[in-house]
C-alpha cells in the first residue's frame, strides 16, 4: 500500500496559475509562491461584494477516537467529489503547524486520494503564515519585556504578564524558562514560557479578522498584562500594533494550492481547538464563497467543540451563514464509543455499534439546534461488516437524517458521490434556519450554563474559586461580554474524557476563565491544556530526508 | 529630502520574471515569490558549467566609523552603473536580518538612488530563508533537549551544550535563561540562551555550502556537545541533519530581485561579520557569475576582517577568484580616523585627512596581501573640500593606486560611471594573482599569527589561558585544521576600537578560541561579542505602520 507521501509525489498537480484562472481571478490579485502555491489579494472580495455567495458545508465529526474518523480527508474528497459532478467547488483547510510534523506525525492535508498538494510545502514552511505569526508574536513579547527594562512607564506587574513567547516546534523545554537572567544588560528576569505557534492569539485574531485594518485593531486589542495596580495593559499601550499588522501584512492574504484531483483548496489559518476556536480563517472562508458555488469546510475535533464554535465565534464574526453540515463517524469510531476496546475494533459487534450510536445521536442533535441540516457520512473500512453498516444506516433514516458511505481515503472523489450528491440534495430542497446559540451579551455564567446543558448534554456547570474570581474581574473590566471558547478534552461530550457515547447526568467544571480580548472571545478551561507539545523518544524527524536528486523521504 | 522607503515606492520595478529571462533563466529554473522576487535553481549552476564565469568584483571598506561609509550602496550604486555602460553586471549581496529592523535601523539594502527592492519585502520575511534557519535552527536544540530527556543515549553533558536556539528579534530577555523548569514532564532544567538568527552556525553553513547534500553532511558536522567523558557530540549523532536539510531545501536557492535601475541583485545569506564570516552564500556568488559577466559582491566590515574573510574563507570554500577589489572611504571617514570629532566632521581638515588616511594605505596593502589590485571609490558627501578630495586623489595615484569619485546615493548609477569604468579597466588590464593567506593545515597559531601580523599590522598575538586550553581541546580532537574567522571589533585593525587610523606595535589578544565544525571554520574571539542585540528606549517599531490602502510607515 502506498503511503501518502507516495500518492502526493505521483499527483498530476497542475499550474496553480491555470487554478486561479479558472476561478475567475485576474492575475494582477494573485501572488505566486512557486508553482503550486499562491496567496490570493484581500482585494477579490471588494470586487465581488455584489456576487451572490457559494453555499457553505462544515464537515465535523463525532468525539474523535483513537480509531481515526478522517474528517479533514472526507472534506477533501467530498469536494472532489462535487468537482467530479461539474459543480464549482472549493474547499476552505485550516494550516498545519510545522512543529508537531517533527514529532510523532501531523498533517492536516487529508490522506489516501483525497489530500491537498503540494502536501511537503503544506506540512513544511508553506507561504511563511506560521513564521509570520510566530514574529509578531515574539515582537510583542520583545516589547513587553524592552518596556520594562527601559523604566516600566506603564507600570506592568512583571509577575502579571499573560502573553508569552511562541515557537513553532515541539520543544517541551521550552514550556517554562526563566528569562532576563544575567544582569542589568538583559533586562528584568521573570517566570516566561513558550507556546508553539498555533496557540498564539494572534493566530485566532488572524482567523477572525474580516480586513487588515480589523486584524490591526485586534491586535491593538490583546491584553497582554496588568499593571501594578491590577488594570490591564493592552498590545496598543505599547504602539507596537501597526508593526505587528506590517508583519502579516502577506499572512493575512489566503492561500490557494489544489487537491489530488486538482480541486481547488484554501488553506489558511489553523488555531487551536481548545484554548481557540480551530477553524481557517474568515477571510478564506469569504474568498471562497465568492469563487466557489460550494464551499466545503471544516472544524476541529468533534462537533460538540469545533462546529459549536464555528458556529458561535466564526460564523458570529464573520456573518457567514452556513447550509448543510456533514458528521463524520466511522463504524470502528462508534464502537468504540460502544465500549469496545481497541484491539477488537476488527470485529463486527452490532451490539456496541447501537450503544455508540448516541455519541453521533447528540452531534445530530446539537446541529439541530443551530438550525442547521444535518447529513451523516459514514467513512467505511475495510473491517466494517455489511450488518454493522445497515444497522447506522437505519437508525439514520428512522430520525430522518441523511447518510451516505465515503470511500474517499481508497478512491478520491469516486469515492465521495453519495455523499455530494446528498448534500446538493439538502442544499437544494430543506432551508438552513441557522442562528447562533446565544447572545454575546449575556453573563459569561448564562453562556457557558447554554452551551454547557444545550450541547455537551450537562446537567450544568461548576466553577472553581479561581474561576469566580477570573469571572468577577472581566465584569469588572467590561470584558465579559463576548462569546465562550471553551477548552475541553475532546474525547466526550462531557469533560472527562473515560465518558464516551452519550454520558448523562454528569456536570461541566471550569477551572480557569480568560479573555482572548484581541480575538474577541472568552476561554473557559475545564482542564489543563497542553500549549507546548514535546518529542517523542524517536522522533519522525529522525526518518525524514532529502536526496540529491530531491526526493523527499519519511515526511508521513 | 526623500526617505529611502520613499525613494523605494517609487521604483518602477519590472516583473522580476522578465529580469531572469533577460538573464537567459528558463522557466522552469525560476519559483517566483509575489511579482517581484523568485528564488533561481540550484540546477542553473549544472546546466551553465561549462559557460566561463563572469568577473568577480569585491565591494570593502576601510575601518567602519560612525560616520559611514556606504559599502552596500556604492556596492549596488556599482552594479547600476555597470548596466548604464551596457554590460551585463549582477550584484551579489547579504540578507537583511528582520530582528534590527524593529530596532534603531535595519537594512541591507542600500540607500537613497542605490537601493534594491522591494525593499520592505527584503527588510520583512522576504522569501522565507531567515525563518528557514531558525526553524532548522531550532529543531536541532529541541532535539538535544529532548534527547536527554528520553534517556540521553549519547550521555551528553547538559553543562556543555554549546549549540544554542535562536530567535530572528532583538530580544534582550532571551540571552541568558533557564529552560526545562517545571519538573519532569518539561525535562531537565539548564542554563541556556538565545543568539538571533543570523548568528546561527546553520546561517554560515548555507553561505559555505555547494549543494543541499553539502550543507546536509555540514550541518551533520555541527559540534553541538559534550559528553560526559568530554568528547564531542555532532549534530549527525541525533540523526536530525536529514529533516534540517529538507527544511532547508527552498532556503539553499538564491533569491533574484532588482535594484532601482533594474539591474539584477541575487541576495541570499547573511551570517555575522564577527562570529562568522559576513558574506552571502558562495551558491548565490557562484549562480551570479554564471549569468553575469560582471558581478559586484561585498564583504561584512572593513577589509581588514570583511575581505580577509571573503578570501580566506568564501574564496577558500567556493574556489572563487576575485578579479578586483573595490575599497569604498569618505572625507569624513578618513578624518574620524584621522583623530576628528563628530562634530567637527563636516569642517574642511586636509592635515586630518593626511593622517587619517593611513588606514585606507593599510587596507589596499592588505588587498595587495592576497594578489588582488585594489581600487579606492571615495563616496562623496556634501561637505568634501576640493583640497580634501584632491588630497586623497594626490595620495592614492603616488602609491599607484586607482582611485574615483562616487556619488550614487544621490545620482544611482550616474554616480557611479567613473568607478564602474575604473573597475573594467583595471579587469582588463591588470592580472589578478589571487592565493589564500596561509594552509589550513597550520596550526591555529600560526594562521592566527600570520592574520594578525600581515593584515591587521600586529607584533603578535597573546592567549588567554582558557583559549590555550580552547586550542589543546580542538588540536587533541582533530578538529584544528581549519581557516580562522577572527571576531573582533570592526572599528580598529587592532583589536581596541579606540586606536584608529594605522595603530602600530599592538598586539591581538584572543579570549576564547570555538569551532563551527559544520561551518568549517575556527572562531577566535578577541573580545565580548554581543550575539541578541536588544530593542532600544523608543524601538522604531512604535513608528511602523501599514495603512487601508497598504501604504507602509516608518520603515526606514
Amino acid at each position: 500500500m502506498k503511503t501518502d507521501i507516495q500518492i502526493a509525489q505521483e499527483a498530476k498537480m497542475i499550474p496553480i496559475k491555470d487554478i486561479s484562472k479558472k476561478l475567475g481571478i485576474l492575475e494582477d490579485d494573485v501572488d505566486f509562491y512557486g508553482k503550486y502555491k499562491c496567496k490570493l489579494s484581500l482585494d477579490i472580495l471588494e470586487k465581488n461584494k455584489d456576487k451572490e455567495d457559494g453555499k457553505l458545508i462544515l464537515v465535523t465529526a463525532i468525539n474523535p477516537t483513537p480509531a481515526g474518523e478522517g474528517k479533514s480527508t472526507v472534506t477533501v474528497g467530498l469536494g472532489q467529489a462535487l468537482c467530479k459532478m461539474d459543480k464549482n467547488a472549493v474547499i476552505a483547510l485550516r494550516e498545519p503547524s510545522l512543529g508537531p510534523v517533527f514529532g510523532v506525525k501531523g498533517g492536516a492535508a487529508g490522506g489516501g486520494y483525497a489530500q491537498v498538494v503540494p502536501m511537503e510545502d503544506i506540512n513544511l514552511h508553506f507561504t511563511g503564515d506560521m513564521h509570520a505569526i510566530t514574529t509578531t508574536n515574539n515582537l510583542l513579547a520583545a516589547a513587553i519585556d524592552n518596556h520594562i527594562h527601559q523604566g516600566n512607564a506603564l507600570e506592568i506587574d512583571s509577575r502579571r504578564i499573560v502573553f508569552k513567547r511562541v515557537m513553532d516546534m515541539n520543544d517541551r523545554a521550552l514550556r517554562k524558562t526563566v528569562v532576563g537572567l544575567g544582569g542589568k544588560p538583559n533586562g528584568f528576569s521573570r517566570e516566561d514560557g513558550f507556546m508553539i505557534t498555533v496557540a498564539s492569539e494572534i493566530m485566532a485574531i488572524l482567523c477572525l479578522s474580516n480586513s487588515l485594518m480589523d486584524l490591526k485593531e485586534r491586535m491593538g486589542d490583546i491584553l497582554v498584562a496588568y499593571n501594578l495596580k491590577g488594570n490591564p495593559i493592552y498590545c496598543k499601550d505599547l504602539k507596537i500594533q501597526g508593526a505587528m499588522a506590517l508583519l502579516m501584512k502577506d499572512a493575512i492574504k489566503p492561500n490557494l494550492v489544489q487537491t489530488l484531483e486538482n480541486t481547488p483548496a484554501i488553506i489558511h489559518g489553523g488555531p487551536f481547538a481548545n484554548i481557540a476556536h480551530g477553524c481557517n480563517s474568515i477571510m478564506a472562508t469569504k474568498t471562497a464563497l465568492k469563487l466557489g458555488d460550494y464551499v466545503v469546510t471544516e472544524a476541529g475535533f468533534g462537533a460538540d467543540l469545533g462546529a459549536e464554535k464555528f458556529f458561535d465565534i466564526k460564523c458570529r464574526f464573520g456573518d457567514l451563514k452556513p447550509d448543510c453540515v456533514v458528521i463524520v463517524a466511522t463504524v470502528r469510531a462508534i464502537k468504540h464509543h460502544g465500549g469496545v476496546k481497541k484491539e477488537d475494533l476488527g470485529k463486527s459487534n452490532v451490539d456496541a455499534v447501537a450503544k455508540g450510536i448516541k455519541n453521533l445521536e447528540k452531534q445530530i442533535e446539537n446541529i439541530k439546534a443551530f438550525g442547521v441540516v444535518p447529513v451523516v457520512a459514514i467513512n467505511r473500512f475495510v473491517t466494517d461488516s455489511d450488518e454493522e453498516l445497515q444497522f447506522i444506516e437505519n437508525y439514520c433514516n428512522n430520525i430522518g437524517v441523511k447518510v451516505a458511505l465515503t470511500e474517499v481515503w481508497a478512491k478520491g472523489g469516486e469515492g465521495g458521490m453519495e455523499l455530494a450528491k446528498i448534500v446538493i440534495d439538502t442544499i437544494e430542497n430543506e432551508e438552513s434556519k441557522f442562528s447562533v446559540l446565544y447572545d454575546s451579551d449575556l453573563s459569561i455564567k448564562e453562556k457557558l450554563n447554554k452551551i454547557a446543558t444545550t450541547i455537551y448534554g450537562a446537567k450544568g456547570v461548576i466553577y472553581e474559586i479561581q474561576a469566580e474570581k477570573q469571572i468577577q474581574e472581566l465584569e469588572k473590566f467590561g470584558l465579559d461580554k463576548k462569546p465562550i471558547c471553551v477548552a475541553k478534552t475532546q474525547y466526550s461530550l462531557s469533560d472527562n474524557p473515560q465518558l464516551l457515547g452519550r454520558p448523562e447526568g454528569f456536570e461541566v467544571t471550569v477551572k480557569e476563565v480568560k479573555v482572548s480580548n484581541g480575538a474577541g472571545f472568552i476561554v473557559a478551561l475545564t482542564g489543563d491544556i497542553m500549549t507546548m507539545p514535546g518529542l517523542p523518544k524517536v522522533p519522525a524527524a529522525e526518518n525524514m530526508d532529502i536526496t540529491e536528486s530531491g526526493e523527499i523521504l519519511g515526511l508521513f
